[in-house]
């Protein structure tokens, strides 16, 4: 394989202990688990996921619905609030997939019980503290209007309520934050399960950010785990502790284009448009957009020594080298780099070359 | 033209206007303009800026230059540090049109000299306190033998110096501070002149970021001018002062998904993977990913009222809205919203839709 231009390695070794892990965590839940696929945004690694017994996903737009179902997924969910100006496609995937679409008010609903034509399920979002979108936990007379005006429309079906943790995100190492978070939204899910499980005894509901996840271990309160990020990790997951460095599956070799060993700094092919700008800030305060990792020619090995991206411009990459990997690299080489957020480097490239050199294509949103 | 899904718009009036201004200014200090097409990443564009009799362009690939020699471009400078990993690249595209590259090292040149088949031009990268790449001004012994290296290859043409003074991004609307920097600049391309034009009577310096050409006026050190983002302009612009609110020639249609008016939000669809993760700190210390401006079904008017991006996910975008926005805004309109850095967005997205109704298809990296 002659790599020219930055790529993006992906390891199905790595992957696979990710996705066991929590098909594992599921099972001794005896919850399902339904990815999120908006993280590798691959047909091709999503056929990895199928082979280990996945069948339900969630995607983070209906057109990226509509990629997975031309990989053959018979049962997505959008997790994403409804976009009604796209209807059409709407009805275009539930006419032959299982299809759940998420609603969190009536103005919402009543375009889609207005313009749906095949059977639909329908989840409402519940905002239980993360503040991005969604009917706020203890409305529950706003809530019970949209349960019930879901009701009224025959092709639609209630699934149940859907919630997602991000501010998660926000934490660092600390376990005992994220349990917080993770007992409000159990409190939550076993409020919603109390008053409206006599009605719909069938509903389900959905949770699941990377990080409460990977972190903890009692889902009770949930039916479903709904992840994305775990399937390859990255950095930022990382630095929250939701995996070892040795569990991210995914690097992006960029080719050294000039050294600067005054300034202990190496510069590559490889900015924000591989990237994404997408940043951390480390525990001495210091902003990362990427770490080195050993290239070893088919595969990475974790650094024993600290090398970092401090900055990306559009094209650029600049590294701040070890003494070690300084003395080492020329140009021409290429250096190993761990993302800082994985969905977005992803969402920039074009295919994934895997640890066994094989091309595997990314979605192309065009 | 049904709008359904994040959707970037490009006003070819306000693009127009902004090119011709540099033009002029380029005329004024009698030095060419060689735009750097980084930003608009189309050959449709491209088309544009060709109309106005523009001849030589700049990329930040070789990749990216590949894409528009079939636009009929005949003379790019990749200002970007050679990778020699793409050496047949370069022959490929030396062979059919006057190419230039950047070399900072012996090691890089020596790479090359092995390799060149067909007439190259080279200029050195002159760092001259951005940091980022580039060979220390006011290292000449070092200079000097790069320079005499070059000579020394019958095919390579020692074209002249390129600087680019980065650094002026993180200025806010200080005009001393910017010819601060640029007055470094003018001295350092004097000095180069002075030591080298004897020897080289045609070498050129090559200078131009978008905030000094935009900002300034005195250009008489160099000889040519080389900003990409003027064309387009973005937020970050505006709030260093490189242009006004009414010069930005891009904006994103956003579909409404939720309102949320306790909290005086608004959630649209579009999110990084449509604007990147660029962000600027306003005077006020907060964090804006994108300003929303008045959509008026064909074109966008900059609204008296403010109303901002105040966070983005994978998909999801925040907005703070003011109370006019809020009051007028529904489930399924479309916003309008001026993007941080034009150059990022646009590199995300698979087409520009023009005010003019036009499809301009945007570069597919695959």
């Amino acid at each position: 394989m002659n790599i020219t231009v930055p790529t993006l390695l992906i390891d199905k070794k790595r992957l696979v202990r990710n996705v066991k892990r929590m098909q594992q965590k599921a099972i001794n839940n005896k919850v399902a688990l339904r990815p999120h696929l908006k993280t590798p945004q691959s047909n091709g690694v999503g056929e990895w996921l199928r082979e280990m017994g996945i069948e339900k996903i969630a995607v983070s737009s209906l057109r990226m619905a509509a990629y997975y179902a031309k990989g053959g997924w018979k049962d997505i969910t959008v997790a994403f609030p409804l976009n009604v100006l796209e209807m059409d496609l709407v009805n275009e995937l539930a006419a032959s997939l299982q299809l759940h679409v998420l609603v969190e008010s009536i103005e919402t609903l009543t375009i889609l019980a207005a313009s749906i034509r095949h059977e639909l399920g329908v989840y409402i979002e519940i905002d239980a503290g993360y503040g991005r979108t969604g009917m706020p936990a203890l409305d529950m007379a706003a809530i019970t209007e949209v349960v019930e005006a879901i009701a009224q429309v025959d092709l639609l079906h209630f699934t149940g309520f859907l919630i997602h943790a991000g501010h998660t995100y926000k934490i660092r190492r600390d376990k005992g934050a994220m349990l917080a978070i993770h007992q409000k939204h159990s409190e939550v899910a076993r409020a919603l399960k109390a008053h409206f499980l006599p009605e719909f005894p069938r509903l389900e509901i959905s949770y699941g950010d990377t990080p409460s996840c990977s972190m903890l271990d009692d889902f009770s309160a949930f039916d479903e785990l709904r992840p994305g990020n775990f399937v390859c990790y990255d950095l930022t997951q990382y630095h929250i502790g939701s995996c070892a460095l040795e569990d991210i599956a995914v690097a992006m070799l960029c080719p050294v284009v000039a050294l600067h060993p005054k300034r202990s700094e190496i510069v590559v092919y490889g900015g924000g448009v591989h990237f994404s700008k997408d940043r951390i800030a480390l525990e001495n305060g210091t902003i990362s957009f990427g770490r080195v990792v050993d290239w070893k020619g088919k595969n990475w090995t974790i650094s024993a020594d600290y090398s970092y991206v401090r900055s990306l411009s559009q094209e650029h990459g600049v590294i701040k080298a070890s003494p070690d990997l300084l003395a080492t690299t020329k140009v021409g080489d290429l250096l190993a780099i761990l993302p800082v957020h994985s969905c977005m480097t992803i969402d920039l490239m074009p295919y994934y070359l895997s640890t066994e050199g094989e091309e595997i294509g990314i979605w192309d949103k065009s």
